[in-house]
């Protein structure tokens, strides 16, 4: 039932035709208020001072479709210099979070490895970081090959893997030499059984061990690692096991979305964990919010409370 | 229903007056032959020779119940130093495993030492090994003394370690600068839930990152580790991780018991993993033979089965 709950959801975030029309429906536009506290950079930042007070840093996102047109990634990565600048004049602790295709790899890998290097030397002047998100399995190998070009010259940037891939074990330890920074996610596209594990078990197992592995060589090399779950049970878990292998609580970030298990979030930085809040803000919502729905049924049915009236 | 069925089997285990009764009941004394060949050593040697033909190693273990009188230790290593005589003059690829309990644990734990000493020195003469069982959790730390006093001279010895303990993550680590040999088994005693993980999903994720942080070590150090599992799913998923770190499939062993997925054992000795099957006999089979329903309450409609008429 979930699972396919989980496949029409990531259909109806895919098909371009619902993708016109959806997001202009009043119901559906109320509903993506629980994940993104408004369309504007001005929303986002405003949300992280709350957020602030309580330890709780930010990492942001714009959300984007796949560029078409090499000039539109120049606009973007503008975007986020700009994004760089209003970050540090309000005085926050941020971070951001880039998706390749958003910086034209489909059109131009070499452009968009310039564009990758301009905002990682912005970020870093900044203080801040800079993550490179991770997209569906079909980019995996030339995300790779731009973080490891990045990282060369580049020390504060990161990476996103997905631990429902069977493959990320071994992209693990290709990185490892890089003393690279690993933004851990369970994934949310719709890969086959190929390329993914499709059971939660699978996945989690996986997850647990990646992260295992990590923990255990961040004492012999600097490794920063975020792990993107809203799963709190894994995540103690997990500093279960690094509290064994000799790494605090805050030898490793805890990366949860705006809005999701948001009492968790704070429960967590009062505990002593380093929580960082991601917050996506950007006019083409529409394919991440469904995306977002497919990990987590059980937020189908807040967004289908939206269509009753008040 | 599963959890109920598990702590039903596990009281039968322990209870006192059920197991002076039940183990004579010829129905039970018919099933449990579905994993144990026989009560006498001959009868688990003849089973071995044919998994040796198939290219299965074995491992031994006499079924018995914690000693009361230092004497009785005695008589277990006698038996134990007359079996591994009985393995080499068969010429079969056999291990030991002895619970130390049996060996007076709870008598005297010095004593018990002594015979763990010339049961490892007899092993090491004949070619063979000595594995230490582990059995609840009031008995792990000293265990892992014994294991950790006898390494130091003996170094064809292993431990076994469960992963549904909590503690176990930080066992590992302190073991590891041994070089250790693990067995690796899930765990099957009835253990409070501060003590271990409860759920199926908790401990197999605790299972695949202890197995996977073995693996890595084994990389650098002598590490020898024994999957003693029947989660075969489980462990191709621990071999998909030794692959990416380098560690080929015949850089662990899997251990599973006699009679249990029999098809599969021989399919992964077929497809290059290196398998060993553990061999019970003895006249105490009683409390093992629950505790091995508990654990796979499937088995428990195979025993009930007996109870028809042929």
């Amino acid at each position: 039932m979930h699972r396919l709950m989980r496949k029409v959801l990531l259909w109806f975030a895919r098909n371009a035709w619902l993708r016109e029309r959806l997001p202009k429906l009043p119901f559906m536009q109320r509903a993506v208020r629980r994940f993104m506290p408004g369309e504007e950079i001005g929303d986002a930042l405003h949300a992280a001072v709350d957020l602030q007070v309580l330890g709780i840093g930010t990492l942001y996102t714009r959300l984007g479709e796949n560029l078409t047109e090499a000039s539109q990634a120049q606009a973007v990565t503008d975007h986020y210099l700009a994004l760089l600048d209003r970050i540090t004049a309000a005085e926050i602790d941020g971070e951001i979070s880039v998706k390749p295709t958003q910086l034209g790899l489909d059109v131009d890998e070499d452009a968009c490895f310039g564009h990758l290097r301009t905002l990682a030397a912005a970020a870093e002047a900044h203080g801040s970081y800079l993550w490179i998100d991770m997209e569906d399995s079909s980019y995996v190998d030339r995300t790779l090959d731009l973080y490891q070009r990045l990282r060369a010259s580049q020390p504060r940037t990161g990476i996103c893997l997905q631990a429902y891939l069977r493959r990320t074990a071994k992209d693990v330890e290709r990185l490892l030499p890089l003393g690279p920074a690993i933004r851990l996610v369970k994934g949310a596209y719709d890969e086959p059984r190929e390329v993914a594990f499709r059971s939660k078990k699978e996945v989690d197992a996986n997850f647990l061990a990646i992260a295992v592995t990590l923990l255990r060589e961040s004492r012999a090399r600097q490794i920063r690692l975020g792990l993107g779950t809203h799963d709190v049970e894994l995540v103690e878990q997990i500093a279960s096991h690094a509290a064994a292998a000799g790494v605090t609580k805050d030898g490793f970030e805890v990366q949860m979305l705006y809005g999701i298990r948001a009492k968790e979030q704070r429960r967590l930085a009062r505990s002593g964990y380093k929580v960082q809040t991601l917050i996506a803000y950007g006019a083409a919502w529409y394919p991440w919010y469904m995306r977002r729905l497919a990990e987590r049924p059980a937020n189908v049915l807040f967004a289908l409370r939206q269509l009753l009236p008040g």
